[in-house]
């Protein structure tokens, strides 16, 4: 059987294939692409069966793992639906693509592929539990507990974005008030700064510089920029971010008590200040004796592709 | 080797001991007896042997299950503390049991134990994973996982009373805001209700006429009668500490999904409009998917006791 593995990551704007022998700590080959707007599902999956062909390069996987960028059956191995590309309501991905490679194949939510990513390749290695959490346009996380992927009872484990954290706070898309997401995610911080902007005039000179005045295009890397410099208004915005999402990590490792907490996704790389009020807000919450250990995923954006990678494997 | 199974419940205000032959689901024996105030561990640790010995009349256990009332580490069988009794620090509790009785002892605190009691014995049987959780003076929960007591990476999983629910709530004596425990604990719902009625002098008059007038009589369990009633202030106090703990139940299902959640404990025990309240509050706040279930715990005072009886089978 082929020691080659194939890993598929169907992210909600870029899909990415990579190839790697087991056991190898580094790509044989990566191929990665945005994906074009308005996609179907269709399209979607025939462009990372090609990125994939490329990938392969004429090889033939042994065994095949995917991340999907939404809710998965994984013990059907039946993608549920995207958030962003019409269409994958009850796709059978897993048949499909085990068809298409002729290879076993798992797949999974991105979520738990990133945390099983970071439990074996990354800064997880070694730990029986781990709590993966990744901030960028959504909040999203994943469980490894005693080595596995914890799932659920209906593969919805994980679903850290909508702990409510302030029941008469501001409403979140999914209808309910004052989710970690709606406070914590990034396209929130940027709405906050530019709410914070039409309050006061004359406040956050900087981020305005940074912007060109144009305040449609503040976005959560923007406000982080400003908030490093100094920037007063951009800081507000960025820290109540950082303190939801301090408190709703305490929370879950008071419920949970892991070894470990990882954080991954654009917005966490807000900066050694978004990190400390995180940090303190987390600290202030769990109990001591949990002895919280909070770290950067070692993966970076590679944590579900590694993770499918183990996935492949399991 | 004896087919008895001796089983202790060391709680913060009383003291049982049974004793059962494995596999039977009544008890051979049961001693029950409050605990004199003012006790020492000493004097509690004596009291429960002389509990013990009276309910084995002679026999002989083949195994001790303990459930303990305070943080244990169980692996080293080691209690931490008691927050009722004091010199219960690093008491080799597992230990000295088993020289006492001759046999091997397992120990736990009483969120795992009666969270292992209801999934073996009670309203759990045949799940893979559940949430027990206890509302009386304190809120308390334990976590069993693919069958398992999962204690967390410290013996500190299932602290569901300190989640943080409203970060600028009122202060906890844990020193946090907005715990659980602080709005949804017997205590605090009892403390609303006196809060209440010193505001509104013409309000609660069932409450006030079943404490006789004497508001330092007020517990949760007569607000909880006023309520279901009718009085209309009771049930504001009493649905505030449902509403708190509905949120609390529907953010750790979105995080861990279990199959089932199980709730015990003197304040679970309101009534149906408190019931239906906190059933209401943690559906609103659980991701549809997660097909909530929240029953009564099936054991009711004795789900640590019958936990005991599992765990030291375990």
């Amino acid at each position: 059987m082929s020691d080659v593995i194939l890993a598929l990551d169907f992210g909600g704007t870029k899909a990415t294939a990579g190839v790697v022998v087991d056991g190898e700590r580094s790509w044989l080959a990566l191929q990665r692409s945005p994906l074009p707007p308005g996609l179907t599902a269709a399209e979607d999956l025939a462009h990372m069966i090609g990125l994939a062909r490329l990938a392969l390069a004429g090889r033939r996987p042994g065994a095949v793992g995917v991340s999907f960028g939404g809710p998965v059956d994984a013990s059907a191995g039946v993608v549920r639906r995207s958030y962003h590309v019409p269409g994958w309501e009850a796709v059978p991905l897993a048949n499909m693509i085990a068809t298409e490679f002729g290879a076993p194949t798992k797949i999974d939510n991105d979520g738990n592929v990133a945390a099983l990513g970071e439990a074996v390749f990354g800064a997880g290695q070694g730990c029986r539990s781990l709590l993966y959490l990744t901030v960028s346009t959504g909040v999203g996380g994943g469980w490894v507990i005693d080595g596995e992927i914890w799932r659920g009872a209906h593969n919805l484990a994980g679903e850290f974005g909508h702990m409510t954290l302030d029941p008469d706070g501001p409403v979140c898309p999914c209808g309910r008030r004052g989710c970690v997401e709606r406070l914590a995610a990034g396209p929130w911080i940027a709405e906050r700064a530019r709410a914070l902007l039409a309050d006061g005039p004359g406040d956050g000179a900087l981020l305005r510089r940074l912007v060109g005045d144009d305040l449609t295009a503040i976005d959560a890397r923007r406000v982080a920029e400003a908030a490093e410099q100094g920037d007063v208004l951009a800081w507000q915005a960025l820290s109540s971010g950082a303190r939801a999402l301090g408190i709703g990590i305490g929370n879950a490792v008071n419920l949970i008590d892991p070894e470990l907490v990882v954080l991954g996704g654009g917005v966490s790389k807000s900066g050694p200040r978004y990190w400390a009020a995180v940090r303190a807000a987390a600290l202030a919450t769990a109990l001591t004796e949990t002895r919280l250990r909070l770290v950067p995923a070692a993966l970076g954006d590679e944590s579900p592709l590694w993770g499918a990678v183990a996935l492949a494997r399991c």
